[in-house]
């Protein structure tokens, strides 16, 4: 193994970014973000998601030196055209309209459209509890997921993630996959030969089954059974049609076999306590805090907190990489 | 079976609550809910209500002539201070100032305060569809439902419905508890003297459990797992302390052993696509279209089909009581 100190960290994500053509704000942005996961323990979207980045680049499916367009669309609606770039500098350049909109209407939404999408929603979710406000963010994917009571991949993986500030501590979030398993599980489960558990999906003739490589090639299944197919399609539409974005089918049409990451938009709506409740917004928020408690107090945790962990160990021994893994990225630097 | 036209079923329902002293505007709002459900052959939501909404009154636990307060609380919040009343009455008051602030800002909330709660939500979520609205509406209950981890009650069975208009046909609406099973379903199987299916709760002394008796004096559990149990806690904060209402434990404890419904808040977000999407709205809302048919061209259903089935059944039918529940009803009405 070979351990970097989150500097180091940066630094390897700045170089292989820069030297592989990417303007200096996506390199900042997507760094911080990959850099993000990877502090957090959160290793399939940390360093090693630069493989898949630099593979878009390669594949034509992302441009390096996008520059996105805001557009004030509605008196609480921002969107951010990325131009085809990482979602990451879009998101950045949307977030001081989005809070500024929702400080002023109290509730705003900000669109991001034309992106391509690899990361965690978490990280963006925290950047607006870190400004006090309450988020929630989604996004469709590939085509991969079939619906309850079907079996042909129509949804994306389709993840759904909220945050809640809290006074002097790491906010409530949670960001998951309305796909009973993330994509990555599968292809985990692939490489290391093991089964998956039953319910992860259909094998291409619609049986249910336990191969990871069948259930690549069917379809896999939402969480929550049909509950969770329509929180599923409610992200496609939302985030999709909604936004005048692709859907996972069109998006995984786009692809058209390159692999690379899905191509489409995200939808960030952020709810400002302080607007909501006015001068009783802290005798609220600690109303809140008696919530987390209830729950913390009989043994069970609030989502995020293993991350939370991760990120105070990363922060003393910095981070920790495979020597495989690690040549791989060091590959990626263009001399 | 007793038969009733819908004019008839109404007709029992004003009777019932004029007669037990409810004002003519909670007598039309209410009386519209429970037909709608009835209608629907959503029966658990329908007629037999009424039964509980005069226990709640004579509990002394709704208001009878609460006039709703409307409070302009943000250019895209609306707040309705129920007053006690039942919910209808106060989304009625709510909507007119909901829409108009859609529509202006793109995305906006109603946040209803200090209500009593007992019905479906898909019915006010179907009131905005109509109005060409997307919508998300949400609420806590009373504390039956375990977190993810825990087996002591915390989450009340929190409902999220989610609407998107349709053009020519009726919306795209799913309205889920995120607790693994309704109350009523417990209820159903306790009365018919069913065991209940592993996974929809534990006992008191937190074990699995498949005795409904059990299970209504321990704790129910979250539908998906942890997923589930995410979604009730951002239930209990975005329509408990972030609208400066009641989170689903403090709803129990203001019930006081009286089981009445749940007193509390409910939060409702509806967003204007005209406003997303401007002159290309038309054609983004059939690109959800294609959507649809993706899913039901493979044979899956869309989430409220039966429902829509069910409705057309009653316009042309009427609806069905057992002798015994058209009974109970009957002797609801005061003379």
């Amino acid at each position: 193994m070979i351990r970097l100190t989150l500097e180091q960290a940066r630094e390897l994500a700045h170089d292989i970014l820069r030297s592989n053509g990417f303007s200096e704000p996506h390199v900042q942005a997507v760094a911080a973000t990959v850099l993000a996961c990877e502090r957090d323990g959160y290793s399939t979207h940390g360093l090693y998601r630069l493989v898949a980045c630099v593979h878009a680049l390669k594949a034509g499916k992302v441009v390096a030196d996008a520059v996105p367009e805001m557009i004030d669309q509605a008196p609480a609606i921002v969107r951010v055209d990325a131009r085809g770039g990482f979602s990451q500098l879009a998101f950045r350049a949307g977030v001081p309209a989005l809070l500024a909109k929702a400080r002023q209407a109290g509730i705003a939404a900000l669109a991001i459209n034309h992106c391509v999408h690899f990361s965690a929603l978490w990280v963006e979710i925290e950047e607006l509890t870190e400004a006090g406000l309450v988020a929630l963010a989604c996004t469709p994917a590939h085509a991969w997921v079939a619906p309850a009571g079907g079996s042909q991949p129509v949804f994306g993986t389709n993840p759904i993630a909220f945050g809640w500030p809290r006074a002097g501590q790491p906010p409530f979030v949670f960001d998951f996959a309305t796909s009973a398993a993330a994509r990555v599980d599968l292809e985990r489960h692939q490489r290391s030969g093991q089964p998956i558990p039953e319910g992860w999906g259909v094998d291409a003739q619609g049986r249910p089954s336990t191969d990871p490589a069948a259930v690549l090639q069917g379809a896999m299944l939402t969480f929550g059974g049909y509950k969770g197919s329509a929180l599923a399609a409610m992200v496609e539409l939302i985030a999709g049609p909604l936004i005048g974005d692709l859907t996972s089918a069109e998006s995984l049409a786009f692809d058209a076999g390159s692999q690379a990451t899905p191509y489409h938009g995200e939808l960030i709506i952020a709810l400002d306590p302080r607007r909501f409740l006015g001068s009783a917004c802290d005798q609220h928020l600690a109303r809140a805090e008696t919530l987390f408690a209830s729950i913390q107090d009989q043994g069970a945790r609030l989502p995020s907190q293993r991350r939370y962990q991760a990120r105070a160990g990363s922060a003393e021994r910095g981070v920790q990489l495979s020597q495989a893994q690690y040549d791989e990225l060091r590959a990626l630097i263009v001399a």
